[in-house]
């Protein structure tokens, strides 16, 4: 078995889970945020650097690699690992999200989905088996089953059509995996927000025994609230011997949301995105730094942050560097914004630990300024 | 003295000078080659990195960061060493061949120059005094004079006329200076191609005793077989025991024939400016990472490099970055670079102490292709 969880402790006030994901690349301590890479790189970042944070995984995509630069050129470097110079876990998508988000004239059929590429227009086509395929060639420690994401609002009937033949795509996924030794292929639970549907979804998958399983079709467009309602009654029908990865999801109050109603993995571009903009996550709430008023501002981004830009650069500084477009400045905010999660999550975890997740929400919550004016997240 | 130059021997085969400038920030071995931080920033680079790849200095624009974000936020950060995270030394310009390369609709007078900043159109003035108040509060090791760069070509007269007015303000910009304790400020010698003018200008500048002299008015479009012509009239009426500086000059083969002729600093953006188009300098010559041959290379930049980029990363990953507009590939070609450069200096010094800098200029240029197809620089 590629992967295997290793529950630790259940959090006495919260009911979320402290664990371990075991992979072929190293461990990854759980409840886990994953720095999105898509294009082989974790934007702006070197691995090292990733290293320095503590990310214990990464996540990369595979319809973006599929296009560029192919699957096969990976295949030939020796893989994902090797070519990007990154030796601990990847997680890979199964390209299905991007396909329904961002390619062009798709059309779905019980075989699979054709597409026009973004990037030039070319007619492309992703299978279970492709997808499955690709991913084989990029060697990922944790592969997902090509699903189909239905857009958020769907119907009951549509939800269900969708999920059902993402279920079948995922029987048909597991036939063509090559590498059940070194990568490990996650299912995914589809079912809008309908709770019958995730039910049969996650009971469908979860008789096909996958070594984890993925909660997909959340973070679509539905409220905060709706998204945790349906993790409410979607965790616990999931094996409690398996991880669970929530996907797309990695805002910091949804990340301890999740966590407390037992999601193990997550992961968002979140932090990397708004980075590149001059945004960052503080223990103050968000704070623009390209703003006028941080032009004279000596002290680091976050003062209550020990990240490498925290502890060496100031506001003053960032700004200018974003001001003026300057390379440097977008390295410093995504490594503050990447650090700022990672040490969530580890709070988190010490939080479990200590059986006091919802304590540490609440003075999160408070310190975050979420209460205060809306804006904290 | 801020700055000492401290002379170690001479190449009995070619006269090139090996030595170090102590600074209040540290030693710069020479000949040394400087990279370019000019907005405070080596471009895509971290303080780390250009310590891992052991540059001695940087320099930084004058006139950029008097137009962001100004040098008066410079100074209360406490100077541009602390402001930027560089504690090794920092060589400022003076803004004057910004102001005459850069700006628009500028207006010479004996008191400086006025003109519109490049970046919005705002009324700016720079003269002697305000280009050394402005490095004052930078609080760089090395400092320049504020000079005129005659246009190339120009008449005797003009040159003449200009070398005379930069002396002039030379000696009101060590009127100025307000911190010689700390900071050192050179003198540029001007005089267009004209011998007679370049000896002018260096006796003239002399008799003010400056702790350094740099060689402005080159690489301006001449041939380099000019500009060596130049320097081998220049450099010999220069004092023995001051640093030597060559603006503006960093290609491979004009920093061997510049050392061989008797400069000791050099500075140049092409390194890092031909990285960020994905060209790199190589022991085989200049290579185009971006081409599709190198699409499935899965060998390092430059076999025979030992930096960061080559010892961890192909060029097929390479190509695949910059290809897709990645900032790592830029950080991966400007580490390699600025390595190769600072690497090449470094050897430059040893073919100096081991007295066979010709020898290693003709190995070299032989290696690095001139010979071949007259692109290898």
């Amino acid at each position: 078995m590629a992967v295997r969880y290793e529950h630790i402790k259940t959090c006495k006030q919260s009911g979320a889970r402290l664990g371990r994901v075991h992979t072929p690349h190293g461990v990854i301590e759980t409840p886990a945020f994953m720095p999105v890479g898509t294009l082989a790189t974790v934007k702006t970042m070197s691995p090292e650097e990733l290293k320095a944070m503590d990310a214990h995984i990464i996540l990369s995509n595979t319809y973006h690699l599929f296009l560029r630069p192919g699957h096969e050129i990976i295949r030939q470097a020796g893989g994902l690992h090797k070519f990007m110079n990154w030796d601990r876990p990847i997680l890979t998508d199964s390209g299905g999200f991007q396909v329904f988000s961002l390619s062009d004239m798709r059309k779905i059929t019980e075989e699979g989905v054709a597409f026009r590429s973004h990037l030039n227009g070319d007619k492309l086509f992703l299978s279970p088996e492709k997808a499955v395929e690709i991913q084989n060639a990029l060697g990922s420690d944790i592969m997902m089953a090509f699903d189909e994401c239905p857009p958020y609002p769907a119907t009951h009937e549509y939800a269900k059509q969708s999920l059902e033949r993402t279920t079948r795509w995922a029987e048909r996924c597991l036939k063509a995996h090559e590498n059940t030794q070194n990568q490990a292929l996650f299912g995914i639970v589809q079912g809008g927000m309908y709770e019958d549907l995730r039910k049969q979804s996650a009971a469908d998958l979860t008789s096909l025994d996958f070594p984890g399983y993925a909660i997909g079709g959340l973070s679509v467009g539905e409220s905060k609230e709706l998204m945790y309602e349906v993790l409410e009654y979607t965790t616990p029908v999931l094996p409690a011997n398996k991880p669970r990865y929530l996907m797309g999801v990695g805002s910091p109050d949804a990340l301890i949301e999740g966590s407390i109603r037992g999601v193990d993995m997550f992961d968002c571009v979140l932090p990397t995105r708004i980075a590149r903009n001059g945004t960052c996550m503080t223990s103050e709430g968000r704070l623009v730094v390209r703003n006028a008023r941080f032009a004279e501002d000596f002290g680091p981004l976050d003062p209550k942050c020990n990240c490498y830009t925290c502890t060496h650069y100031s506001r003053a500084y960032i700004r200018h560097l974003i001001k003026a477009d300057e390379t440097f400045g977008l390295r410093l905010t995504t490594y503050h914004n990447l650090h700022f999660l990672l040490e969530l999550m580890r709070n988190v975890r010490q939080a479990i630990q200590d059986d006091r997740l919802l304590d540490f929400r609440d003075e999160f919550f408070e310190m975050y300024g979420m209460n205060e004016n809306g804006r904290g997240f």
